[in-house]
């Protein structure tokens, strides 16, 4: 079959076929099919969707366009999660160490920041001497000695997305669902995990902007986990303002310390997202039998420091300093020139924020990349002493600023000016999680 | 504005802007919108259409971006007819030698066979000598003298066409009824007409298969016009069988000759749309105030021979020899080594043909091109024995094939065997002519 009439067939309308989803991804990896006639078979898929099954299809063709990652020869199940990317997420290095230090085996590969949204390698090079290039031998070495390793990817994996991502982000069809599903999920089998726990965003700082988009995406990710044998569940999780109250590399590690360190009280929402991840972990790797007695083993690993041994030993054994990992510690990766605060204009309630704003904003204080080769002042960024909710008086402090290059420093500020929006009456707070869908879902 | 955020627009199916439309063919035919990025959004315009305003503006950007023909020093309406392409039409020798004997000025550029479709600037060079590529100067002496000139496009008319069409052509968004009406009604803008007569062309053999597609696509070339201050009117006309009888290059020339002489019945289908072709472009010119008071003038213009001494002197002025341009002359053009008879093969009624099947197989015959610049054979092709609705008995001649080359010959009477239906019962017969779209109705 000629590529034009596949195009046509999935303009039309159509479900595509096993075999032609595997031809397609096969022959544009290699070059036979030109970036002209993919581009507009994604938009065409953007516009008529693609069943479940031809989501699943799509996604096992890209996750052997490259190499697979075998872990079997790690003991027991081996678990991953990931976040669909949002502002102050700092979930990973609480949750991956807190569940190993419950049994778990979490062999992790992550990614960098992108746009407005951090990363947690970036966050893990904020340690001195922390390196995330690991072997797939070191790799394992350290999973099967400390139970979590965090690295950056080995290997080629999934070139068909690396291909077809960047020409997704050029011809506006980056918001496919079915595209989006396919994207994180043959990343994710090529990971080699045997459970995966999905946090799929929704509002102002996540790629979903409605809850109903959110929702789409994660009951298609547990669905294509089902239909290729793998354990998925998704969360669906707010991000219309930072998760966590730090936003930055050091001072995201920092919160993540502290929280590990029992410092942060259980009512606080990215504590509370932390606690959903973990339980869903180990219910995945029967482990637990269910959410209570997961919260429980999961808060015992909080109170009697073994979730913050594992963190320290994986940094340690990812040739880090180790002696950083206390909340002492991390003071000194924070360090400064100069802090800023940003203060409320007026009385009021802050009844909404702008996540990608306030993401960008540290940004453009030197905590992110605008640029694929930009260097990341590691120690910069800021912590939000209000949440959504909140009622202000003029002059309260809303964010305290950790600045060492001033050059964008005024647009920063404004921007966040804008982006934490102060009303005279109190109005709706929403829900920091609005559900989750496990296999029983779809 | 980046161009991917045009896309995005479009991709969320709203209009674009008149500026937009016209950066977008600036930049496309100079090269800075790569074809990758360009596919797509010709993918989203099929998928999310566009309203007639930005189809008006999409065809005058594509005008503009070559030479627009300027016709103003020829006297009178300047008339142009088009088919949007079938099998067995050969109205356009009929009708423009016909229009300027009614005192018409015809000035019309043509094209060459595409796909099964014939093209009236092949059928013109199957005449020994005549040369359809002519000068601008020449173009418009002839015009001048004889009211009437057939050529090939001079001049860069048109080139975002080239261009789009060739894109669209392998990313399966040729099927977009606004980019087929800017594609049509650009060309036919540069050509410098002031009036224009289309003829859409709906069935089996046509670019729109259905009736209401072939109606839209009228009404919104017809809107063009309106909006761009053209006069512009449009039949929708059956292609489910051949239009005429002869199917070929020379096999036309000499059935519009037959019809010229006054040998062909009024009641033929082929002489019913070359009437009201005729009858609407002079009604455009103003040469006459209805449909009856043109088709007087027309059938006189048969009767007493102008007509086809305009065909004749056209020829000449062209560098052709007019002595073919006979009944007894042109047969002279139409010899072959063999003729071949499709018969039937049981009793029954025709009640369908695919004209794209019989066009195809007049192809194989040598009479069209599979490639570009493939050698035609000017006296191969078919003549039709029979009609839709033809009660056939076993035996019975459907058609005479004019054979040479017998490389494809018996591909080519299988093709017609599948392409002649015959049932035992009679079915419905299509009309020929579906409705006449004027300005009243748009």
């Amino acid at each position: 079959m000629r590529f034009v009439d596949l195009i046509e067939k999935k303009a039309d309308g159509k479900a595509l076929t096993k075999e032609e989803i595997q031809e397609m991804i096969t022959a544009y990896v290699n070059g036979d099919i030109p970036d002209y006639q993919m581009s507009s078979m994604c938009m065409a898929i953007l516009q008529r969707g693609m069943t479940p099954e031809e989501t699943a299809d799509l996604t096992l063709a890209m996750m052997h366009s490259g190499d697979v990652v075998d872990l079997s020869d790690l003991p027991g199940v081996k678990l991953d999660k990931h976040s669909t990317g949002g502002v102050g997420d700092t979930t990973t290095l609480v949750v991956a160490p807190l569940v190993a230090a419950c049994g778990g085996t979490v062999a992790k590969m992550s990614g960098r920041g992108l746009g407005h949204t951090g990363g947690t390698l970036d966050k893990l090079e904020s340690i001195p001497g922390c390196s995330v290039e690991q072997s797939m031998e070191s790799f394992k070495k350290i999973v099967r000695e400390n139970g979590v390793a965090v690295i950056g990817q080995t290997g080629n994996l999934v070139p068909a997305d690396k291909k077809l991502y960047a020409l997704r982000d050029v011809t506006a069809t980056v918001r496919s669902i079915p595209l989006i599903a396919s994207s994180i999920m043959s990343k994710k089998l090529a990971s080699g995990a045997d459970a995966i726990v999905l946090d799929v965003k929704t509002g102002s700082g996540a790629f979903m902007r409605t809850k109903e988009e959110a929702f789409e995406l994660a009951r298609l990710m547990v669905r294509i986990g089902t239909l290729v044998g793998r354990k998925v569940r998704a969360l669906v999780t707010d991000m219309n303002q930072p998760l966590g109250n730090a936003v930055g590399n050091a001072l995201e590690v920092q919160e993540a310390v502290e929280l590990l360190s029992g410092e942060i009280p259980s009512t606080d929402p990215l504590y509370q997202v932390c606690m959903l991840l973990g339980e869903n972990l180990l219910m995945s790797a029967g482990l637990v039998k269910d959410e209570a007695e997961g919260r429980a083993k999961l808060e015992e690993a909080i109170h009697n420091g073994s979730g913050l041994k594992k963190l320290q030993r994986m940094i340690e054994l990812q040739g880090g300093d180790p002696s950083y990992l206390t909340t002492d510690g991390m003071k000194k990766l924070v360090e400064v020139k100069r802090h800023v605060y940003v203060t409320a204009d007026k009385d009021g309630f802050v009844n909404h924020m702008n996540a990608e704003g306030i993401g960008t904003a540290v940004q453009m204080l030197g905590a992110g990349r605008a640029k694929k080769d930009d260097v990341i002042d590691m120690a910069v960024g800021l912590v939000m002493k209000v949440r959504c909710g909140a009622e202000v008086r003029k002059g309260d402090v809303l964010c305290d600023l950790y600045v060492n290059d001033e050059k964008y420093l005024d647009d920063a500020v404004a921007l966040l000016k804008n982006s934490i929006v102060i009303e005279d009456e109190k109005g709706e707070v929403l829900p920091m999680v609005y559900g989750v869908v496990t296999e029983k879902d779809v």
